[in-house]
């Protein structure tokens, strides 16, 4: 079973917002072993809307649409669809109901254009949206779907999870897709790719092997889509062990998860908990953590020291150690995973120390340095990284590296 | 001019990564005047990347690849493109010495698939990536271009700068994009479309305008698409001054910044500083202010408190408050703000606690419940809202709504 899925809005086509919709229903369809085809995102065009939503539907047997259904002129794709699948727009008594509710609530006053809001087409069925204004809309045409929803991302994430995805599985019979992801570390993809050769070279057609590169690891996923029956999913788990032998001193994690997410569960399990001193990370580690729910389990806390008399201060760095080897340096990164163990009582602590740029910089610690330490109930290690030149990589790539570094030293717990 | 942008990758289709590559590919775009007619994501597939290229170039004069150019097999978009513009892969000296340097570099063996890195279709122009191992290429055929990228974002990004924007201002006359954006905050989007609805009505029909409504903010976008001459550009600011005086109470601020750029360069300017204590909101708003270059500053620190102690002993909360009132309460959360603004030594602190989810919600302070609070030199201000219910929506808004809040009192202390 094929899928479509598109986003419409000229606000995505000008680089004004990052389109993290189309990322959440590609879960969703995948999960439901329907296999996305293909990703598109148009202007507010009526006439783009028509030929995009006609293609579609040759290749797709669903598709599925977000955004253009606000309350202002701008917004034309339920128009557009209403005409298309010929039918008229009719007041949705309910839908009204519900859009006076939710507005009086915040205080918003009635008005035409919300009225707008509860007219639906009388060719789709309603799909009640009650997180938001903008009802979603399933229209059929001979035997495919073409669906509907508000831009708004949680208010299409509620309407994919408790009314698209139960229909979907309801009328069509689905098959499955299983993706199994091996996370390794300490080889780059070139030498593991040549590693594991005879064992890529020998894998049946239906089995796709996929190299994602990123800072600190390298995932290797291997995927069957639309496969049927016990013994190929006995196959695939027999391929994923051998792949496993092949190379276990480099596996660190299994499937999607990140290594804060193997982190987040190595700590729970042990009833260790974390703090961090950010200098040149800046927030991100901690707000890494603290994305995860349950955090607050083992995640007490972090400073995020961004001067020195703070770095001194909270977390007890020596004045001594700044004025000699400056912020960025062995010493003080030491120091403050070590103050940070302290200073919150934690089992570990992360550290972070770097000139993020774009000015800071010098010849012998250029923009991108970065020193980083994790300290331990029994030592403490320290890293330099070179992290590379922008802003927002460099901040990346520390927090990424530095968590690397907390994961192995969990891993030589371990022994 | 049109363009389109192609981004390939089977991890783009199953929602395994965002695809940040097409924002930032239609921002260096739009800045030169080129209109962005389409995104589109497919897999590693070779019969579907040719029809999308072909497709593509039906209706654009240039196309932009991103991805599939690693050295291993999955990767198949180099390949693909040599046979479809009818070349050869021929070694490429240069690039095959710089791939080797880089590799030695990182301590990784020069190996058979990295020398397929410097394979390049004698077809193409290679665009030299002095950022990484896969070269980029640009193909002409009939007037019109095909470039490719690696889909690493900052290499993307370096060539896209260096290479490929030098070369299509040379290549191809272009006109102007302008875009004006007016950030309002106070007014529901209906409300604000009605308020400026004989305005709207009255603008020509090459003026666009799109409402982009956010948490905290509604934006008003006014677009002009491939416009020439001066009294155009003349009767869009008029326009946009028009708008402004319409409804100036609502006015926050304008273009692209987002709230906390706009406190960023008042800070500086006004030479003032400011420090944040988090609980829900976990790093987020650290990282938000620390993400731009030049935070330093006047951004002091956070202290990420995640715990009672932490709030006690590094903000000073008290203990009888803690007891009395809970964590999440206007009491404590006013103790925060002025802990955080007393130990960074700052002139204006933020402060956010609330309930983040999943778990922790009670019936009289359910999930999503937020108290935050901003210190200034002279006052401390309070406010509780409700963040949503998810837990990544809750962190987004709360830090959001948090960050408003002291936009809200720098506007008060102009008066």
């Amino acid at each position: 079973m094929q899928a479509t899925i598109l986003t419409i809005g000229d606000e995505i086509l000008i680089g004004q917002i990052v389109d993290t919709n189309s990322v959440s229903i590609s879960k969703h369809l995948n999960r439901a072993g329907i296999v996305v085809r293909e990703r598109l995102s148009i202007g507010d065009d009526r006439e783009q809307i028509v030929q995009s939503v006609e293609r579609s539907l040759e290749k797709s047997h669903i598709l599925i649409i977000t955004g253009g259904l606000g309350p202002t002129k701008d917004d034309i794709t339920k128009k557009t669809l209403c005409d298309l699948f010929g039918g008229e727009l009719r007041y949705d008594e309910a839908v009204g109901e519900h859009v006076r509710t939710m507005l009086e609530k915040r205080g918003v006053v009635f008005n035409e254009l919300n009225r707008g809001q509860a007219l639906v087409p009388d060719c789709c069925t309603v799909l009640f949206n009650r997180h938001g204004t903008a009802p979603g809309m399933w229209f059929e045409r001979e035997g495919r779907v073409v669906i509907s929803l508000p831009g708004v991302p949680f208010e299409m994430e509620h309407l994919m999870e408790e009314e698209v995805m139960p229909r979907l599985k309801a009328c069509f019979s689905l098959r499955s897709i299983v993706h199994r992801t091996l996370i390794t570390s300490g080889l780059a993809e070139s030498m593991l790719a040549e590693r594991i050769a005879p064992w890529e070279d020998a894998l049946p057609d239906y089995l796709k092997l996929a190299y994602l590169p990123n800072p600190g690891a390298v995932r290797l996923r291997l995927s069957a889509y639309e496969v049927e029956g016990e013994s190929v999913a006995r196959e695939i788990e027999a391929r994923f062990a051998q792949l496993q032998k092949m190379i276990p001193e480099y596996v660190v994690g299994y499937e999607t998860a990140t290594v804060q997410e193997l982190i987040h569960h190595t700590l729970i399990e042990r009833g260790k908990t974390l703090s961090v001193a950010e200098s040149c990370s800046g927030g991100r580690i901690a707000s890494l953590f603290t994305a995860m729910p349950g955090a607050s389990a083992y995640f007490m806390g972090s400073v995020v020291a961004y001067q020195n008399r703070i770095k001194e201060r909270l977390l007890g760095v020596s004045a001594v150690s700044l004025a000699r080897h400056g912020a960025v340096s062995e010493e003080v990164v030491r120091q403050m995973a070590e103050g940070a163990r302290n200073c919150f009582g934690t089992d570990y602590a992360i550290a972070t120390s770097g000139i993020a740029g774009p000015s800071g910089g010098s010849k012998e610690k250029p923009v991108g340095t970065v020193w980083m330490a994790v300290a331990t109930p029994t030592h403490t290690v320290a890293l330099c990284r070179q992290c590379g030149t922008d802003r927002g990589q460099i901040i990346d790539r520390a927090s990424a590296y530095a968590i690397a570094l907390l994961r192995d030293e969990l891993k030589e717990d371990l022994k």
